[in-house]
């Protein structure tokens, strides 16, 4: 191991960027002994050095040209903390073309530039680390890539986005409106002023295409992730799912093989891994196929997942030699997101992450053999929600409908309409069996045709 | 990274030896593209080789013999999994002589030899992983060493006996007694036939020596852990910890500094890591005491680690940067801990096993400065329960004592005595605020002594 530091450039000195200069300024002698050698920031470049910074950085460091950071041979690292994907991947690219290793928390970057930033960095012979780009201070990618390694994971199933989580746990727990929880989350700092890529999905279906990669050596595009997200989520339907035992989450899922015949979702089961598993239960998975999708899904209440609030990340994982883990911390913020942009640090100083780099050949196309699912195709429970006229005959035709499709029913819920309000809609909730979207969506867009029917049907995966 | 394969020996073939021999024949192939390089298994070493065992073994790898594997030059690492420590101790000393690294899941031989054990391995320049020593699929290990090494970790709650855990989920659950539910976990083989080792807590403090190790650097001999196991806990006292909201869970603790002044505990709180943490807030603790323990606690039913169910492991980390992480999963079984033992061969097969042991200088003796603080100087809030005689006076008599001893009362629950049944001792439950373990157990002696007490106190501590 070498003794002489490690030099490390921050590009961008934001929130995180900030956290991260903290750390490395206050706990040097910490990490320092972590790592057998120092850890020292060498150069902080940022558009306007005159803005106001919550750390105080040492004289010479803050500069605002790049080529400064790499150009200067005593540093090692250059950290992205720039955002966007435009002139973050440049920041990359260039600074892998210097020589430098590349720490960054910029998950759009890497499901859209994956490919090319990693072919660059094996051919620079330089390693790219990312543990902060999925569910912050969550060491997720360590456990995936290297906890896991002796595993094919079968499922994930991650709680990625604090902002939506936040948002879905004050509306269930506290009776609130979609806007009005927005604005709450907004106000407390938990989103942005333009919340759109949370709230849409779009910053989930970033981060399950990075864990998609590790996992399955699949180079999904966000694009290609089927994505719903939680605007515009209706009160009701967090009140039926709580009647039906059930709470709404915006998930990030990817399963496989048999998992996705039981319906989506891992379960939470008391027991089954502390005694010997008999010789004939071991099965090994040729599943060659992996649902991929971001979307509100009804949780068992008891589910652990179910009881991640605010907003907190959560990622439980099923591995067919391990079964199910489970791991939960702080998804975004200064100080969660530099512990794991520091862990990287450490990894780099320590020689570990070069191998471990090396090792899982990312990005590289040899994946596991595996090919994203076409959505019609994934399999699922469903929860289902109309306004209909409240007259004979309608639940006839829409269980009709279900059956035409092969679509069995595994509870309905419809209450007595209020006296003297007979004339208007009422909402009619229908749980189904395991089914294909493809089918149940034809299903869904036949109910919706209906005379009876009043809006747009509602619905929503269910998992376990 | 060297291309020429990993030879493995296994000495043990009993549940987790199986489970790791059949990993390493079935998925050769994964674990060849995960390393790099083959993982090939050269020698199983057991005493009886007519024994029948879950596992086909390749023709000439079964012996009877340890130096066929020590003195294989195709062996590189000897997995130790005969447990106990005698012989335990003597393989893993031998195999490194030898010039072989040393894979464990023994976390009894860590606790009581650790410093002997990783001094050898350092002279040897070989390196000792142990990631299933410690809740069994759940890579905490890792999680501790690497993935958090930017932190100072504050606090540790653990679920680390999966026995246990089972045992008080069915008191919890189903309200069976303790020889039942005990029963019924041998049964299901959930609990060995001598079970003394887990309930009374031992297996959970061998643990909590390992974790404390890695997270503080104290070196605290088992013996030097306050352990009180969960044999003849009492339904009664389940049911008033449900009427408070609490669960009671078996956890192996460890907490310095200031999360000791607010009472042991990990919070559960919903929010707080999202957002930029202001400035200020920023404290590097100075504490350098830490206290450990293993006891039945009190846990808001709201807790993560209360929802914790059945034979699983689960681990609550507060690191001073990330804030707090939670990690769960398998805690034991033939195929989880296999899974662990595994990713410690590929980490070796990598490179990155030797270089994470020759950093972490665990059992060097160069720790973070933390000692052990002694039991009674161990501040937390208690649940206290007193079988007394209905009579006046007596609520007022114990109050007297704990005010004496400077401790404050939260809450008491006294329910009304049956009609007619006036003459018994009844149940009477105090909370109290936080207060130093020595004060109270001060108060409970001379409240053992009060005529009006019938049994002696029974008193857990609460977390949070």
């Amino acid at each position: 191991m070498p003794s002489e530091p490690l030099g490390v450039a921050l590009v961008g000195c934001g929130t995180v960027g900030a956290g991260v200069a903290r750390v490395l300024l206050e706990h040097a002698d910490r990490l320092s002994r972590r790592a057998g050698r120092p850890i020292v920031l060498r150069r902080v470049v940022v558009r306007d050095p005159a803005k106001p910074r919550p750390v105080e950085l040492p004289p010479g460091v803050l500069t605002t040209d790049i080529r400064d950071a790499r150009a200067d041979p005593a540093v090692d690292v250059v950290v992205e903390l720039i955002g966007g994907t435009t002139a973050a991947r440049r920041v990359v690219l260039e600074a892998l073309e210097a020589g430098k290793h590349v720490v960054t928390a910029n998950k759009a970057l890497l499901a859209g530039h994956g490919a090319e930033l990693f072919d660059r960095a094996r051919r620079a012979d330089r390693a790219v680390c990312f543990e902060a780009a999925v569910a912050g201070g969550v060491p997720i990618i360590r456990a995936l890539g290297e906890s896991l390694a002796a595993n094919q994971v079968t499922a994930i199933q991650g709680i990625l986005n604090g902002t939506c989580n936040f948002i879905l746990s004050s509306m269930a727990d506290r009776g609130v409106s979609y806007p009005d929880a927005l604005a709450e989350a907004q106000r407390l700092g938990y989103a942005e002023a333009d919340p759109t890529l949370d709230v849409d999905g779009s910053d989930a279906a970033h981060k399950l295409a990075v864990l998609a990669q590790i996992a399955f050596g699949v180079a999904a595009r966000p694009d290609q992730i089927e994505r719903r997200g939680i605007a515009g989520l209706d009160p009701m339907d967090i009140r039926f799912a709580a009647e039906l035992g059930y709470t709404i989450k915006l998930l990030a899922e990817a399963w496989t093989g048999e998992m996705r015949n039981a319906g989506l979702g891992i379960r939470n089961e008391d027991s089954g891994s502390l005694s010997a598993i008999p010789h004939s239960e071991i099965r090994i998975p040729q599943f060659r196929t992996v649902a991929l999708h971001v979307a509100p899904v009804l949780l068992r209440r008891t589910a652990l997942l179910a009881q991640v609030r605010g907003a907190y990340n959560a990622v439980a994982l099923h591995g067919d030699v391990v079964g199910e883990t489970l791991y939960q911390g702080p998804g975004a913020g200064m100080l969660p997101t530099a512990s794991s942009v520091v862990a990287d640090l450490i990894d780099l100083a320590v020689g570990r992450a070069q191998r471990t780099f090396a090792a899982a050949r990312l990005w590289s196309g040899e994946g596991s053999g595996f090919v994203v699912e076409p959505s019609e195709r994934v399999r699922s429970r469903f929860y289902l929600r109309l306004l209909v006229a409240d007259r004979p005959g309608v639940l006839a035709d829409i269980t009709r409908i279900l059956a035409d499709e092969g679509i069995s029913v595994s509870g309905v819920v419809q209450h007595e309409a209020p006296e003297g309000d007979g004339a208007g809609p009422v909402p009619l909730v229908v749980v189904t069996h395991v089914a294909e979207t493809g089918r149940f969506r034809a299903a869904v867009g036949r109910m919706d045709a209906l005379p009876a029917v009043a809006a747009p049907a509602v619905f929503y995966p269910m998992g376990d």
